[in-house]
C-alpha cells in the first residue's frame, strides 16, 4: 500500500502517522520526490482501514498495490477449482487431470438451461427433458423471483422448488435456482446449486448465511458492480465457508439501452486470471432478447467461459416472465449443435 | 400503452393478439402508418405483462405512456405528504398549512446528522449533543454496516442500537439507522426512521417486510438505479403498508471516479414533480469527502431538497468507517450557519 | 411517431397542434385513453423537429416508432453491402454470390493489423510483411495520433503516411489510417480506407468532408456513443456521398476500469440486423492489454464480426504509443492460427 | 510515479528497467514488500510514456502520484485567473482585489444567456435586449450547430455570426458562440469568447488551432469525459497559447435518461480546487428541460459556480433547436431575480 502525503504536511503529523503504522506492524519505506512525499507500507495491507487513512488531513491519496481479496485470489491458490454436481463439472481441468478423469482429455462446457420461472409441473418437466436431451448438464428455473414491480408475478415460491425437485427426479439434472432471502434458507438445503441474483450481490447478510450453508453457489455480478466488488462478494461467501463458488457474468449497465444489459465479455479472461474459480455467462439476461442469445453464447465460449446459463421456455410468448429472452426447445437444440465446434476449439466438450 | 407491430406481421397473428388484449379488458386503437402499424391500449396498463408482449413474434416494441407506479405517483395524490417524527418535519407545507401550523409560514429543512457508525456511548452522545445544538432535527448513525469487504468493521450491531436509543433519550432527537436484514426487524421496532441502504434498494423481500412494519422509512437510491426503479421500490414499501417514505438521493455511479459517486442534483426537482413524498439528499456519501460536503449541501438545498443527511464525527481521522467524509462538529456548526440563508431563500427554516 | 398529450391540455391548443401537423403533411390518429390522450403521426417522421414538439406546453412526451436513419437502414436496403479494397473484402456474401465469386463459398474474415503508430520505415515494413505472412488483409497504422495529453507523442504526420505507402508498395496490403482534421484531407486522397477515430465520431464537419471524398471509411464508435448515435454518424457520411462505410466497435466506457474499455460484443449482431454495412471489431483498443486480445478476437468472430483491427508491434515494450496492447508478430501469427477454426465455424475464411 | 513490479520478475530485467529510467533522468526508490516490489520515480513524471512502461513484461501496474496537467494546475498557479470581456468578469476575486476594483467587494456571477441557435435579426436582437435587461453579462447563441442527425437544422453559419455581431453592437454584450471546425477560424477572429462544444472536447487539432488564436475560450466538458481528460484538453489550449480558459460543466451521460444529461455539480468545487480557472455551468443542456433549469441554476450558484450559460428563446415552441430547454424572457427575468440572493450568499453580485 502506497500513501501519498500532501505537500507541506507538518513534520510532526507525518511522524505521528509513521509511528501509528509501525505500531500496527508495518515496515515503512519513505520516498521524497520533488513534488511529492510517498510512504510505502510493507506488510499485509488487506485488513487496513483505508478510509481512516484517507481521513488523515496530511494524506493526499492512498493507492493499493495488492488485491484486497485473498481466498478467491489465484495468487494464493494457483490451481483451478473444479466443481462437480452430479454430471455437471465446472472449471477447466489441467491436461493431466483431464486425461486421467474422462479419457477424452477435455474439460466440460457446462450448460445450465431452463425457464425464467417455474410455472407448472408439466412445463418444468417438459423443459427439463428437452434441455437434457440437447446436452444441458443442469436445470435452471426460478421459484422466488426478484421483480422490479410489486405488481409483477413474484414466482411460485416453495411450491416451485417442489416442482424443480420433481423435474430433477425425472431427469437426473441438478437444479440451479435463486435464493432471495435468509427467510428461505431452510427450503434450499436440498437444492444443488444456490443462485444469488445480481440485485443481491451486495446483500451481505444473505452472503454470510448462504456461505455458511457450505454448498455450491452461483453468484451473479451486480448490474453495476466492478470486478473488484464482485470478488469481494465472493470473498464474503468463501470466508463464511463455501469454497465452491461459480462466478456469473450477466451483463452490466451502461449509457445505452439497445440491449437490456451489456455483456462484458472481457470479464471472462480477466476473472479467470485473477481467481481460480469457474466463470460462467448468462447471455439471456445480458441481452434480454432470444434472437441475440446464440451470438452471445458463442462469444462467451470463444472467450473461454466454463459454462452458460440459458433461458429456455416451451412457449415464450406465454411465459409469465422474461419471455422475450427465452429460446424455444428447438432453438436451444440448434444452439447446442452449433456450440459444439466452439467448445471443441477451446478444448472442451458439451 | 403503445404496441408497435412488425412490418409484414401475419394478419391472423395480429387478430389473435387483439382478441387476447380485448379479453384482458382493454379497448384498442389501431393506427396504420406508411411504415408501421401501431396498436394503442386504452385501460389500466400498470399491471400488464410487458415482457410477455415483447416475446410475441409480431411485436416490434412496446412503449409505456403512463408511469407504472401508482401509490407514489403525484398524479393520483397531488398534495405533498408531510412526515413528522418528534421535532423533525419532512416535506414542503402548502402556504396555508404552513401558516396555520407554525406561524412562521415556513417549511422545515430537516437536517439529520451523526457518525457513519456508532462506536461507543461517549462518542454517540457527544456527537448527538453537538449536532442538536447546531440545529439538526434527527440523529443518524449506523449499527449494522454494509461493507464491501468481509474483513472491514461490520458495525456494533444490536449493541449499537442500544447506544443510539441512549443518545435519543439524552437529546430527544429521533433516530435514523439502517436495517440490513429481515433477521433484525424485531430489533428495529423502536427505531424512529428505518433506513434502507443503497445496496438493498432492490432487496425486495426486505422491502416487503419493512413496508409491513408501517413506520417511516428512508429509502436510499441504489448506486445505479434509475429514478423509475427507485419509485418502483418505493411502491414495494407502500403497497406493503408503509405510507411515510422519505426518498434519499445519495449519488450515482458514473464513468468517473474523482468523487466516490456523482450527486444527481436533478433528481430533487424531478422526484418532487413525480411523487408527493419528501426528498432528502446525502451529500456525504455522494462525494465521499468532507471538504466537498458543504458545497453539495448548499446545492441540494438550493435545488429544493426537503432535508439533508450529513456525517459528523468527533474525530474523523480515527473513525472506524468513512472518516474521510465526516465533518467535525465545528465544521458542521459552520455549515448549518451558512445553510440558513439558503433555506430561507427556499421558504424554509432549519 | 407518437405524441403523448398532457392531461387537461386546452382543447384549443390541441387543435392548433393538430392543424400544424396536418399542414406539415402528416395524417393523424387520435387515441383517447382513460388517463392519456395520444396522437399518432402517419407519414415520414425522419425529418421532424422532435425538440420543437417537446417544447410545446401541451406535449408530455414524444416517442419514435421508426428509426431516424435511412441510408444505413437495412429496412430500406436489405442486401449486405460488400466492400472490396485490393484483396480485402468486408461484409458477408450471400450463399449465391459467395459460390460465384471465390469457389469456396465462404465470406472473408478481414483482419487488418499493424502498429498503433508508424515510427520508422524499417518498423512499418517489417510489421507489414509479418502480418501479411500471417494472413492479414490490410495494414493499419497511425500517422496522425489523437492523444489525451499535449505532451505525448503526436505521430509522424505526413511523413508517416509516406512510410505507410512504402509498406503498401512492398506488400500490396491496402492501408487503413486515421484522419483527424479537415486540414489533412488532401494528404489522404491516396489512402485506401480512411479511419475516423472514436473521439471524432461526432465531429460533424469532419464527417461531412470525409463523406465527400467518396472513399471507403472505417468509422469507430465513440467511447460513450449509443448505437443510434453511431448510425446517425454513419448517416452523415452516407448523405455526403460515401456509401462504403465499415462500422467499428472498439469498446465503450463504463463504471469499471479493469479494462481500458468494455467491448460491447452485442453491438455486432445488433448492427448487422439494423444495417447492411460490414461490422468490424478492434479488440486491442477495447481491452488495452495484449494478453486479453486473443480471447476478445475469438469472441468477436464467434459473434459474427466481418473483420478485426489488431495492433501488432515488433517491439511492444519500446512502442511510442499503446505498447501495452500490442501483440508481437509471433503472438499475432499464433492468434491467426487459432482464429481459423472460429472463422470456419462462421462460414468464413481468413 | 510508482511502478509496481510483478512477483518473480527476473532480476536482470528489473535492473535493465532501472538503468533505462536513470538514463531518462529519474532518481529511483526501491521498496521490497512481502508480496510486492515497488519502484518510486523521483523527477518530473508529467512527460513520461506510461503506456510504454505498462508494456514492459515485468511491470504489473503504474500509478501516478502527481497530476499530468501543469499549466492548468493550481499547484503551480495558486491565484485565481480572472477573465474580463467587456462588462463580463469570470473568476472569483480575492477580497483585496474585489475591494479595490468595484468598491462592492464582490465577485461577479457572470450569466451568459441567449437562444440555442440564431434564427433571425429580430429574434437575436430581441432576446439580447431582454437578457441584458435582466442582468446577463454576455450573449450566447449558435451560428454553427452540431446536430446528431444530418437532417436537422445545422445553423445559419457565417450569416448567424453577423447577426450576433449586430446584437452585440445594439446591446454592448460580448458574444459567446461555438466554433466547430478549423475551416471557420477566420470567421471567429472578432468573436469575444470562443466556445468549444462537448462533442469537440477531444478534437485535438481544433484545440491546438483555437489555442493559437490566444482569445478567451469556453471549453465544454465532453459527455463522458473524466475531469482529468477535461483538464488535459484545457492543457492543449493553454500549451498552444490561450491562457484565458473558462471551463464549463454541462452534464454527463449516465445509465439513466430521465434528464438529457446528469449535471455533475461536484465538478464545480473540484475543478476550482484543482485549477485556477473560472468554472461555469450550463444547466439548460444538463437537464434538457426548461422547467428544471431554475433549480439547477440555483444549485450551481450555491455550489460556487463563477457563471451560468442559460438558453433563452422568445418563442420556445417554435425554436429551430432545443426549444424544450429554453426559458422565455419572462422566465429568465424571474430566475435572475431569484438568483440574486444565492449570488449574495456566495459573496457575488449579478
Amino acid at each position: 500500500m502506497i500513501i501519498v502525503i500532501k505537500p507541506n504536511a507538518p513534520e510532526n503529523d507525518f511522524n505521528a502517522l509513521k509511528e501509528r503504522l509501525k505500531a500496527e506492524g508495518f515496515r515503512l519505506n519513505v520516498s521524497r520526490g520533488e513534488e511529492t512525499l510517498v510512504l510505502g507500507l510493507i506488510g499485509d495491507a488487506s485488513k487496513i482501514n483505508e478510509e481512516q487513512l484517507k481521513a488523515n488531513p496530511i494524506v493526499e491519496n492512498v493507492l493499493r498495490v495488492s488485491a484486497p481479496y485473498k481466498l478467491a485470489n489465484r495468487a494464493f491458490h494457483p490451481q483451478n477449482t473444479i466443481i462437480r454436481v452430479k454430471d455437471a463439472v465446472l472449471g477447466r481441468l489441467t491436461p493431466a487431470s483431464a486425461g486421467a478423469e474422462n479419457g477424452a482429455g477435455k474439460s466440460q462446457l457446462c450448460v445450465m438451461a431452463g425457464p425464467c420461472s417455474v410455472e407448472s409441473l408439466e412445463q418444468i418437466i417438459s423443459v427439463a427433458k428437452a434441455v437434457k436431451k440437447s446436452g444441458a448438464r443442469a436445470l435452471r428455473g426460478g421459484a422466488f423471483k426478484p421483480r422490479t414491480s410489486p405488481y409483477s408475478f413474484q414466482g411460485m415460491g416453495a411450491k416451485g422448488l417442489e416442482l424443480l425437485k420433481a423435474a430433477r427426479k425425472e431427469t437426473g439434472l441438478p437444479i440451479v435456482t435463486e435464493l432471495m432471502s435468509v427467510r428461505e434458507i431452510d427450503l434450499f438445503q436440498d437444492i444443488d446449486i444456490i443462485q444469488i441474483g445480481a440485485r443481491n450481490m451486495q446483500n451481505f447478510d444473505l452472503l454470510k448465511e448462504v456461505g455458511g450453508m457450505v454448498k455450491p453457489v452461483l453468484l451473479k455480478r451486480g448490474l453495476s458492480s466492478t470486478i473488484k466488488e464482485l470478488l469481494m462478494s465472493v470473498e464474503y461467501l468463501m470466508s463464511a465457508g463455501a469454497m465452491e463458488i461459480i462466478i456469473c457474468e450477466r451483463g452490466v449497465r451502461t449509457f445505452d439501452s439497445y440491449t437490456r444489459n451489456c455483456l462484458d465479455v472481457s470479464a471472462i479472461p480477466y476473472l479467470q486470471k485473477e481467481t481460480h474459480l469457474p466463470v460462467v455467462v448468462d447471455p439471456s439476461h445480458a441481452c434480454g432478447a432470444a434472437w441475440m442469445t446464440p451470438a452471445l453464447s458463442k462469444a462467451a465460449v470463444a472467450a473461454g467461459a466454463d459454462g452458460l446459463l440459458i433461458e429456455v421456455h416451451n412457449n415464450p410468448a406465454c411465459a409469465l416472465c422474461d419471455g422475450e429472452q427465452s429460446l424455444t426447445p428447438e432453438d436451444f437444440s440448434a444452439l447446442m449443435d452449433s456450440l459444439a465446434v466452439y467448445a471443441a476449439a477451446e478444448g472442451r466438450r458439451l
